[in-house]
């Protein structure tokens, strides 16, 4: 079996849509035929509980028409057991150290890779996006949390930078998220490319085809994609193929 | 002796502004009959070496007409002895991770430690005023390293956030800064207060008195100070007193 992940930048592609409304073709798709669909809470940023994350995201995907029974990994007794038994797993968004620690703390991430390496379809949204990649290093949340290695569940053999900007802020002297992506390539160490999705862009791996998806029109781009020694990125429109970065060894 | 220190949120007010000119009559007062100025460039940014790091700090603090020779840690064979005859240290910003991490490396957290409690002045700008705190996971930076820990040097007993927002940018669909600072005092066990601090503030802390500086008016806060449990920050504006703080325990 091969891998089937479906990225997604963001859970909205803006602050005034509804929730998943930019993604209800594709995660029809991936989940086309089952029954269930196992959420992971553990990115919930603070002060919410599991329980009532796992709620809201119930009701957006009804709200789209998705048939799957969504079951919170929270209401199990061995969280491994609930992954080992999942017919698909969709980890959502919000802290990435606090989401990547937590599943260390758990044993998890060793039960995600040997059952999506095994063909379970994965969804991940945001921080649950960023984990797919090799390390969280090119995340861009607070590390409220010190997770014991930023290495991630590495489905894919680069990094995820989620939530690029359409325009950068002219609000701080700080850096833009270009140049933050460039110091991290800077490093003799951070060899592998860095794949940054606007907020409407997703990511679909399957058949072991790799393409972008979004609402992007054709002539913007909807990923960009930065490469250690190379002063430009390069920009990817919906529909681009990047399937030839499956391939790269660092 | 007691500490010593001034701690800017950023090396200019704005991204039109000329490095420093915000801070000349802070500097001037804390390097006031000091000869020469140690600089620490670890957070230089990706691709800078650090003798062009303190080139530019060279300059810049001789365009503000500061007397002090400014001396590079990377011009000295042992880098603890020049903090051990050090005059004054400053850390200049970057990104906050690589800096804390080279810190750890060259096992220099606590010889500077140990200057700064006996009263060697202490200039940091943002991620060297991050540093200056408790923990620096509230640092804004990418996490393009992995620290062994993001305990800091813990001059001052709560965080610091620099390059405060003054407006939300409304580019993302992602948290703002406050939500990112809400979610850090989520987690129980982060019980610090944060202080906030826009681009142009300063804090300065002499004869165990903290204080905010800046160039805000006065009916404008320059900073903003988060609390575990708190619903709403509290501001502080120029010449604000935050001696208060510096007796809390956690």
């Amino acid at each position: 079996m091969q891998r089937q992940l479906l990225l997604l930048s963001s859970s909205r592609p803006n602050r005034q849509a509804s929730y998943f409304s930019h993604a209800q073709g594709p995660l029809n798709d991936i989940l086309k035929g089952l029954k269930r669909l196992l959420f992971i809470p553990y990115a919930a940023p603070g002060g919410m509980a599991y329980a009532d994350y796992t709620t809201s995201i119930r009701e957006a995907f009804a709200a789209i028409g998705l048939p799957q029974q969504v079951e919170g990994i929270e209401a199990y007794k061995s969280p491994a057991l609930a992954i080992r038994e999942a017919e698909a797993v969709f980890i959502g968004g919000g802290n990435t150290f606090l989401l990547l620690k937590t599943l260390y703390e758990m044993d998890l991430l060793e039960p995600l890779r040997r059952r999506v390496l095994d063909g379970m379809p994965y969804i991940g949204s945001s921080a649950g996006s960023n984990i797919a990649g090799l390390t969280i290093n090119t995340s861009n949340d607070m590390a409220i949390v010190h997770p014991p290695s930023l290495n991630a569940l590495g489905f894919l053999p680069f990094n995820i930078n989620p939530h690029y900007p359409l325009k950068e802020s002219e609000l701080h002297s700080g850096e833009s998220r270009a140049e933050r992506i460039r110091e991290f390539h800077a490093l003799p160490q951070n060899r592998q490319p860095v794949l940054a999705l606007y907020e409407s862009s997703m990511l679909l791996l399957k058949d072991n085809q790799l393409n972008l998806l979004g609402s992007s029109s054709s002539d913007e781009p909807a990923a960009w994609l930065f490469r250690q020694g190379e002063e430009e990125a390069v920009p990817y429109g919906v529909g681009g193929d990047l399937s030839g970065l499956l391939a790269e060894t660092l």
